[in-house]
């Protein structure tokens, strides 16, 4: 039952564009959910999308500008005068609004807030834009149902249903004083099940959550997360209520959050997609790539310190790379745990405690890798006892060492307030890479004495 | 306004348990969220945890079950009998109830589920027992609102305040007909527009999103985030209505994928957590770096081969931990985007054009990296502008077929419905390693011919 493309409907779409058919293209799409016109649209190229897009209604277009891919929204938006913009934005929650006027340019902001025509819209957009993008204000609604504490259950029946009409989940009543300060909320329910006599007062419950317009908006998911939430009220620093987040938007949050994560753990350092200019993309992944290569540097010396030992132990370079992949590799598991239990709060205990443990881990994790590592060196690689026992010992030390400065540096970036995450990926794998190879050399060193 | 835990709070607990002062415990905690409780448990040691569970009513209880961390829910439920157990459970939601039974051993679940006072909610919970944990059945609840077509609007108000007195969120009222089949639904605020005669026929919305009980979780996530759906019915193979999924059950699904893909990024291979056992861990880390030390013997060995060039070019040997972690990062990097990218469905295009985007960004990151290393190893590193050369040419070459490799392995990966994100993480960089070492030492012995 699920809404498929095909290379037909494509096909057609393209067909009837090209004979400009608006009333066939719009039989075609009225009957098609806007986040399946998104999609398709994302398969046209920019004028035929633009071209649909001017065909189909400003309630309908309005969805599908939210459903669509960053540089094609951007595309049509440039083809679009201020006054049709402004139309789409009419039909849209005000903090869909925003999210699309803060994407222009600020010529053409200004105008385009000129053209809207609803003004308290226009006032609650300009309101939200206000607030930076990852903080309560800057992801709430200000749609919303309020009534007064001094109003009985039919009046705020009426009033819910006049406020209702532009919103298209209720989920809570909120109740405010005169000076809309927030006071409790009310069900849906319950106003169903009370009588119409009855004041507001009598009925409302007077312990709810709340969050402030500047808390951060992974502070907010958490909240609801937490205390499953479906929607929380937002008041500003006079405990007035000035809007709302509803779990939607947290999964939004949540979502860019995880691939945030997922991306520094990859060497990534800001958000970008596969269909992101090379550009973007090199902006991207370039910047870690440098700090690796000025790692891999430093790695280059420390191997140039054991140069001695090349003429009488040459093959003990040959286990460089499988030293420094080890190293890498148990630092950012170690991190990784770290970060995810940063993330979902389940670390408990203390940062000694914790170390203990990662020891404890990776002795044993080490033993039997280096078991395998001695045999396999024996009876695979053919090195001599001597090397094997070299890399053996070097393979469980370099272990412990990796792993405990990946446990310590998410810990430590956290405690300074920067994003731990930071520390997977390139990061913790460059510098365990040039902490193995010195292990590794010195401890040949130690043994083989060159 | 948020819950932190105090040490102070901690020590009057401990204190409150020892002089067995139930009812002090009761005032203290009666007032505080299930989900603040359950967070205060975890930081006692069991046996407190169990006792303050045994204090507490089972209404407050079972709602903190829910929250514990796995392995203290684990050692309270081993202190309870199965009837304490069904207590609990008579409590929860279906859904809630079915998965802490799964959680309990073959024996005990028997008689949990004969000590379940009531027989609806029994038959629910064993009915959602039969469905595997990532099918829409498996997460679905069975608690829901429906009401026939054939009733008017009054009966369907009745109806309703009596099913919706155990559901926390009504949501959507499903519209079924005589034989259970799914029709369409209604909207609480459109009951409260609509005059108590009209007959549902008239006034249900006939298009709605449903999901069969088999559909996947992550595609009934996807679903409902495409079409920002807060709730979706779930319908039998016959279209009967058999449950319903909420948005807060997508969160928690949402979430659980985007921590397996970042753990398997990490080379950790199953959930789990910073306060799981040591023995856990083993398990999760272990087998990855198992792969990556064989990896590894393999790139011992590619080394042995160039084992001619140590006399003459031993500096060469150097080189070989820089370019294999350049070769890792890249390849981890374009994994990663084509892993989000299919996650999250946005990759468009032929797998041709995607090549050779990756191959034109690899070039542009190459000759960035390329200059920096041959600068670098120049003034830096005091090498031959030979070896220069070759490290130069190497490093680009290996950016190249790293990134190549990094973008079509996730892809095959997924033709053949395994988890692209296997790809990422340990198994990427220890292959990538092995061919930056192969190419580097290849173009050395074309160039230097030794």
């Amino acid at each position: 039952m699920e809404f498929k493309i095909s290379k037909e409907l494509i096909q057609e779409l393209e067909q009837l564009i090209q004979t400009k058919n608006d009333q066939q293209l719009e039989v075609l799409l009225n009957d098609m959910h806007h986040a399946d016109i998104a999609e398709v649209l994302d398969e046209l190229d920019f004028e035929e999308a633009t071209y649909i897009f001017k065909v189909l209604d400003s309630d309908k277009t309005a969805e599908i500008l939210l459903e669509l891919e960053d540089d094609l929204r951007e595309n049509i938006l440039k083809r679009l005068s201020p006054k049709e913009i402004a139309e789409e934005l009419d039909e849209l929650e005000t903090n869909d609004a925003a999210d699309i006027i803060a994407e222009l340019s600020q010529e053409i902001k200004a105008e385009v807030i000129s053209e809207l025509q609803d003004v308290e819209h226009a006032k609650d957009i300009v309101d939200l834009l206000r607030y930076p993008e990852d903080t309560a204000g800057g992801i709430m609604h200000k749609e919303l149902v309020k009534v007064n504490e001094n109003w009985n259950v039919l009046t705020c029946v009426k009033e819910m249903r006049i406020q209702a009409e532009n919103i298209s989940r209720v989920h809570s009543i909120y109740v405010v004083d005169d000076e809309d300060r927030l006071k409790g909320r009310l069900s849906l329910k319950d106003l169903l099940t009370t009588s119409s006599r009855t004041p507001i007062n009598d009925v409302y419950i007077r312990k709810l959550n709340s969050v402030n317009v500047d808390t951060e908006d992974v502070e907010v998911a958490r909240i609801m997360q937490k205390y499953d939430l479906e929607a929380i009220p937002v008041v500003d620093e006079l405990g007035r209520l000035v809007g709302r987040i509803t779990i939607d938007d947290i999964v939004d949050v949540i979502k860019d959050e995880a691939d945030e994560d997922y991306q520094l753990a990859a060497g990534i350092s800001q958000d970008v997609e596969a269909d992101d200019s090379i550009f973007d993309h090199t902006k991207a992944r370039l910047p870690w790539l440098v700090l690796a290569l000025l790692g891999g540097f430093i790695s280059v010396r420390v191997l140039g310190l054991f140069e001695g030992a090349m003429l009488k132990h040459g093959n003990l370079f040959f286990f460089t790379p499988l030293i420094a992949a080890m190293a890498g590799n148990v630092g950012v598991q170690s991190s990784a745990i770290i970060v995810q239990g940063l993330a979902n709060n389940t670390l408990s205990g203390s940062l000694f405690n914790r170390l203990i443990k990662e020891v404890a881990l990776s002795l044993l994790n080490g033993v039997i890798l280096a078991t395998i590592l001695f045999v396999g060196s024996h009876y695979l690689l053919n090195v001599e006892i001597i090397i094997g026992i070299i890399v053996t010992v070097a393979l469980i030390s370099v272990i412990i060492i990796a792993s405990l400065i990946g446990t310590f540096i998410p810990l430590l970036l956290d405690k300074f307030g920067i994003d731990p995450a930071l520390a997977t990926g390139p990061f913790i794998t460059t510098s365990n890479d040039i902490c193995g190879i010195l292990i590794y050399f010195s401890i040949a060193k130690m043994i083989l004495g060159f």
